[in-house]
């Protein structure tokens, strides 16, 4: 359903073509600092960088409409509201009788039945994600008061794949400057041009967004079920175009000897580090004090101009679709953003759950 | 926490080396044929196999304490216990100062204190996956009346990689047959020479496994959060030495074009399937009524003969450590049932949650 | 924290003198028709009654901002806002300092510090009823669809009690045409005379909202822990100023011998039914099948005019207190909607999680 | 369902005629100290008084089988089991043809069919609140190194009612030395004779249980929904016969005026005290910090030796019943220790998710 957390909790709602989208943030302490700009930065980077993403033009500014007065949060639930403006609604009536192939339509369809919104893909839109930045932008202004920090990057954009070890200071804040969100000049080159040659074939590409996270306790997380990592994972595939999380060496450790893939001990100025980071960070569901490292991997866009064959729900006939609407070749650039978002809600809530953070000033 | 689901609920208990290890099922359905031999069945697949396995030799005797009764649920909550029998704690005292590399000893040192039990790994062992197991097999009896089926195996195991394609039908019932669990013979012998060979040197192998479920009606899950994959993530990373998690293609998705990785509908025999099964059977968190197909990524197990290196929370310097204890080389053989034990319970969570299953006759 | 409900979930924000307040509704029916029109015939029951209420004129216009489209619900959340017009928050900063007896200023100052937004009593406010109103006006709608029937009264208004036995039947929509919401024009005269009384006094007074539900399924409940009863009390007491829950009998029951209160069972039409109801309905957690009866008790308004001790939380020394303001004399007759409400809000969840209606169409 | 609380948790599973009953309690710090003979007091404090009480004879030895060493909760969940010994279930089977009047038989058939275990009552047993008990007593265990205490006693039993005012230290632990639980030794032989005259005419008879509770700090519970007293009374009513709930004045409130309810604020050694607790300790959901104060009516045990008139299920006519088994005339004396036990379960959690006490140490 539309909730997640516990003592740190989040509610979305809205549809792609609705008169808007937002969300509810619950638990969050009084007196954290909360301004429109820092949340409106999160937001412009989720937008389409120019050339690369979708002509929908969506200002997506956000009004905080409770919870926040003076610039400060005052204990009771934070909601957002963004208005939706550039909704062009007409390609999409045709969906309900030939559901587009690699989208939500279809068991849409059969789960909610005719009464489905299916205008712009409707609640399973990537443009749900709007609120999750806006809410993991409180997040983030949460945790940066207890110093935890978050980095996400593009690793790889089709077949380009970044090979080289990198650190969150690599890329903090500067990926941002990229339109691909890759890691360096080059690789946002090479990115770029991989985007474009899928563009140009009326095709997609996806990707992998790599995510920092450092500055967490040891011992985050709460096994037996709700691990660090579990909890990670789950709001992850909440992302439209999930596909795969990792932690650390993730499949590559399936095909490793124990002996290489153990991170052993040291002491670093008197704090436990390990030598390497091959786990990600993270042991039987807890934070162990080293850096997390995750990645998702992003399926290429379902939405391409290319033809493609369905079924036709309404004569039971197979049928050819062509999708016209607006959308991205790629949208990983976009989702770097959101994995963050997403990540530092999962944290707030764990932070908060294991009392690491006080609920109550 | 311990307690997993909504509608169909887990809560488990105990630790390696305390008098027993158990489950409370809450929520299952009055009426469901359970039988101690059924669940006993699934606790003997989890058990090594001879020669590539733990010489520790765990009766795994369940007893159903409450909530069956003459062979069937009562709808009163169903408890299951295992006793300890096998214990041998000797070698653990000495973790409490040199935490063992890739294990959860230090960061669970961190959070539960001195007290923490460490015999065995306490919470955190594999043994934990017993209980996991024996309410799986629950889970499955429920399921199997609605049709729904679970075929797990080894799909690789160290650097022997399962290149094949395959269907349900291809290992349904027939890898359990073989130590490895690996879909062919000739797999099994290569899988096994790879876990013989780790062994010898002191060491050990990760691997991959597969799990096929098919029988879902289209449209389960409940997004936007509690996705059919992100529920399913979140539970398998609950399983000790998972790092990794995806669904059809998964990693493997995010270098094609949407051309290819799109699955197209047609009719077949008044029904809608898609001609591929690249998604994984999974579309914007629900299912679309192919067969979920994921892979679970486990690292070569931590517990390894040799000499490594760690801290020494005692003295403040670092140490050398030698696990002697009793461990297997390779845990994912026995892996393979808890990777269905535990999708069978998120499974029988959302089927109930969306009403599939009634919670009352 | 904000959210109610497992299946079908309420999310409530903000605060009496905020922007506006509203709910989020998650888990309703794709397909419900959902009106403005119904929707706002319940909050102007909410309005006080001329002469007898508060002063402060709230349209309270409720604007539905997602998840009904062309009259239907669609299976998306539904967002609701009324936005806050008629504010007066000069009265309000003086009692941070020197807390109203009563109320909920103390605690929440303690609770969430300097930043409590105390204006109008902020979150904990009778405001916040309104958004619990128009949410349950949907569950009603929604349960309208399977038979479930609420009927609320005034039983009591400071001293003036109603001891008549009555049925669903007797108040049903009736009780809304008088001010005080009393079962009958002569109890009505002798309730308002009470509060006007009250009034006169610059006091205020309390009394007993009664809520009659019929066509509950038999078995509607979750034990051991999630009780028709038990659920419907959590949720009650959630309202503000309310101090006592009770199911038929309720207190009276203490006192009597078993042979007096239990009801004997009978066939009537075939169907079982007991031939008292002094269970109320609810028997072991569960419905039983005949109408739920309740009671709820209401203190007299904290807010009155009449000066009142209290402390001065800067001074550290005591003060007097003139709580001005616009407040209601009598809080029961407002109340009274929002008793239902609440109750709908309850029984649309346990209806769902029951199986007892179906999540998808 | 059977698991309540989000930080502090319990999870109960049993039926009265079944192997045992039992719970488990997940969340507990690590480092609590557990005894046996601690847990075993409280459940002696709830065996039936002579003379007074049913002469079903159970130990009730409770067996700690997880989550406890040495003496002290080590972080992983503690199990606890309770064997049943004096069963005695031959009476039994004809209630599933004939419910009996006042009992969950009726409404469990409908819920859970013919499996449901009507022996004794099954999981509607008042047998269940053994585990409750054994449970509470860790809770409170827990909660008295915060300085939180609890004090329940008998206030009314029939037709006798405890008048006077009491506070925590009239009935600390004294309550227990009496039969009755009443406050006075003049009260318990008027309590006792009350029930020995319903005893004496094949009856029964319920009454009030008020129960103090401590040191519980200032802005406690987590509004709008989860409050301090909305809580209370969703696990109050779980306990089999409760049939109201209400905190300080209560039910009593609603006929008094705002002036006489209100309590003022003054100052007691530097710290904001309330010169009357008629709020009960609670304001808008939230401790204020006087002595929380609540009362819990009990209706007359339902299973009483007179004949009763019923239906038969089989036959579709109207039946006599008499029923045999072994009951208690009057539960309220053991109902008291279960009281205290609820409470601390749900002070347990508010406290814990609160952040009052850490979840780790």
């Amino acid at each position: 359903m539309n909730t997640y957390g516990m003592a740190f909790r989040i509610t979305v709602f809205g549809t792609s073509h609705g008169p808007g989208i937002g969300c509810v943030i619950d638990g969050c302490p009084a007196g954290i600092e909360v301004s429109q700009a820092t949340i409106q930065k999160d937001l412009d980077r989720r937008k389409p960088s120019s050339g690369i993403g979708t002509p929908r033009a969506e200002e997506d500014l956000v009004l905080v409409q409770s919870g926040v007065h003076e610039g400060r949060t005052n204990g009771s639930p934070i909601q957002m509201f963004i208005e939706n403006r550039d909704r062009d609604s007409s390609k999409y009536a045709a969906f309900k009788r030939t559901p587009r192939p690699g989208h939500a339509d279809y068991p849409a369809l059969v789960k909610y039945g005719p009464e489905h919104d299916i205008r712009g893909g409707g609640q399973f839109s990537g443009r749900m994600t709007a609120p999750l930045v806006a809410a993991g932008s409180v997040a983030k202004s949460l945790l940066a008061t207890k110093g935890v920090r978050f980095a996400a990057y593009s690793q790889a954009i089709g077949g380009v794949r970044d090979v080289d070890e990198r650190s969150l200071h690599d890329v903090l804040d500067r990926a941002y400057q990229r339109p691909t969100r890759a890691a360096t000049d080059q690789l946002d080159e090479r990115m770029r041009a991989e985007i474009l040659a899928a563009k140009e074939d009326d095709d997609s590409v996806g990707g992998v967004v790599r995510c920092f996270i450092d500055g967490l306790p040891v011992g985050l997380g709460e096994p037996f079920f709700d691990t660090l990592d579990g909890e990670l994972a789950k709001l992850l595939f909440a992302i439209p175009a999930v596909k795969g999380v990792e932690f650390g060496n993730g499949f590559r450790a399936s095909g490793m000897r124990g002996s290489q893939n153990n991170d052993v001990y040291h002491f670093e100025e008197g704090r436990v580090r390990t030598s390497s980071n091959n786990s990600g960070g993270v042991l039987g569901g807890m934070s162990n004090g080293m850096p997390l490292d995750l990645k998702v991997a992003f399926k290429p866009t379902a939405s391409i101009p290319k033809a493609q064959r369905t079924v036709d729900l309404g004569t039971g006939k197979e049928a050819m679709l062509k999708i016209e609407g607006r959308h991205d070749p790629c949208i990983v650039p976009r989702a770097v953003v959101v994995v963050e978002a997403v990540s530092a809600l999962v944290i707030a809530d764990l932070m908060m759950r294991g009392g690491y953070i006080a609920r109550t000033c």
